[in-house]
């Protein structure tokens, strides 16, 4: 079943302990895209401007993420540089250009509008909430989320909330949102407040999924070196509803296995600069990674 | 199988955004007892000044810690007073006086030398290495440490660790301890100084053991009232060193549920102040616990 996505699709340039890159594809629709076209076909809807090397896009239409909802707009792309400290665990911005993204109101193609599985990427509320005025009676609806968006669209953001099944956000965004420190006590909050799961990332330390009678735990995948930590948080949400897409099944097992692929595929961006480790893994390299998941948390109780 | 635990035994005044308690019992051996002795019989050895109500440590006796190795000595006790702010993250130590425990020199009671399990609490290295200079072929010996012996004595604490099977320490600590900034390569460099196993706790993130072999990961528990963290490291040590002692075996399946075992202590202690929690729990709430965290993190692969 496809997964349709709508979110940004940037240039970054990054500067970390271990080299730099300028220039390379970034933006949370790109990432999502890269890692759930591991799993299943992908609808990318977004923007770019004339300036954007759309020919580096091929190895992603090749491999099942359907271009037809890419807009291009006169003028330049969305823009991101940042950097990264020793300790990767919080990017350093530099700049921020949003060129072409500043206007962008997103067109779902027609051919696009029955998607059953939906993600909206981190953009303006307002406009997350146009795109589920477009599409018709999706499965499951995720939506992920900002410090930016917060602060500013604080109403629209609880409008959209109550049209979601499911947000993705950070834990410091979960207690900006709530108000609450207590994560358990924001995801309570959030349920509350429309959707029926909510997945709250914590970088290196993992993520907590919630629904209204579980909590499911996924460690971060310990890796000796990471290289690049952004776009980790989209290409997580690219392995989850990827995966969920894939199986066609929303019961508690498989979205708890979903989180554990979201975990992988996670853990995998952040092996390489920009999209580059999507490009080469095969679904042997996930499954074995699912695999140390399993045993990196295994364990008997006595009988 | 009996557990000899060597560390401070003091009385702490803390404040939390909870509450206030003042002159409470606290110390790492305190903790480390009170978790240990609900799995098995603990032999205690520290330090008090005349000032110690030692009747509050009844309660402890009663249920397997054999106070022998107690001393009593001319002087004040140990105290330390800290708050915590909103996030309980870290202590804030607002006072701390040594008292007699700035002359301790462990004395092992002859009838506590063949201990099979030996816990070396966060004391001066130099003192960790005489406690062991008066056991006698321990099955398994662990220690803790601080940034404070870390930075003052590194030669001593070098010198300790290729005579322990196990060090437990918290993430800033490895890192400061290894100039690694990576988990995995810190503790990779821990195991080529000496231990066979390395327990990194990283507090509300959970915990990972390393071995030559493999990494397990258990989190800490997602409790929605977190009251007084003070103490969580050494009753995790206490519930990991407890449930080896009361099993007998140190296979990695089962350093592993100890690991689980250590985590639902800590949970516990985390609950109400000082050791008050381990007073009213019974092996029943632990066993629910730990089936809780087996709960937490388990999913099934697909076939």
């Amino acid at each position: 079943m496809p997964v349709l996505v709508v979110g940004s699709v940037a240039l970054d340039s990054v500067e970390t302990p271990f080299g730099k890159a300028d220039n390379v594809l970034g933006g949370s629709a790109t990432y999502f895209s890269a890692s759930a076209s591991l799993l299943a076909p992908v609808q990318l809807v977004g923007v770019v401007g004339t300036d954007y090397p759309v020919e580096q896009l091929e190895p992603l239409g090749a491999r099942g993420v359907d271009l037809a909802g890419l807009e291009r707009a006169d003028g330049e792309s969305f823009r991101w540089r940042g950097r990264y400290r020793h300790d990767l665990n919080s990017a350093e911005t530099l700049e921020t250009r949003l060129g072409v993204f500043s206007h962008f109101r997103p067109k779902i193609p027609h051919q696009f509008r029955q998607a059953p599985f939906v993600f909206l990427g981190n953009i303006d509320p307002r406009l997350q909430l146009e795109v589920l005025g477009q599409v018709e009676r999706p499965r499951l609806v995720a939506c992920d989320t900002m410090n930016f968006w917060i602060e500013s669209r604080r109403a629209d953001l609880l409008d959209l909330l109550r049209h979601v099944d499911l947000l993705t956000l950070n834990d410091a965004e979960a207690r900006q949102l709530t108000e609450e420190v207590n994560l358990v006590k924001a995801a309570r909050w959030i349920m509350a407040h429309g959707p029926r799961y909510v997945i709250i990332k914590k970088g290196e330390h993992g993520a907590f999924m919630f629904t209204a009678s579980s909590v499911f735990y996924a460690p971060a995948y310990p890796l000796e070196e990471v290289f690049d930590p952004t776009g980790a948080g989209d290409s997580f949400a690219g392995g989850f509803i990827g995966y969920l897409a894939r199986s066609g099944d929303i019961t508690e097992p498989n979205l708890r296995r979903a989180v554990v692929y979201g975990s992988a595929m996670g853990s995998f961006a952040v092996e390489r600069f920009s999209i580059e480790r999507f490009l080469e893994i095969t679904a042997q390299d996930i499954a074995a990674r699912v695999s140390e998941f399993r045993r990196l948390v295994s364990f008997e109780e006595e009988l």
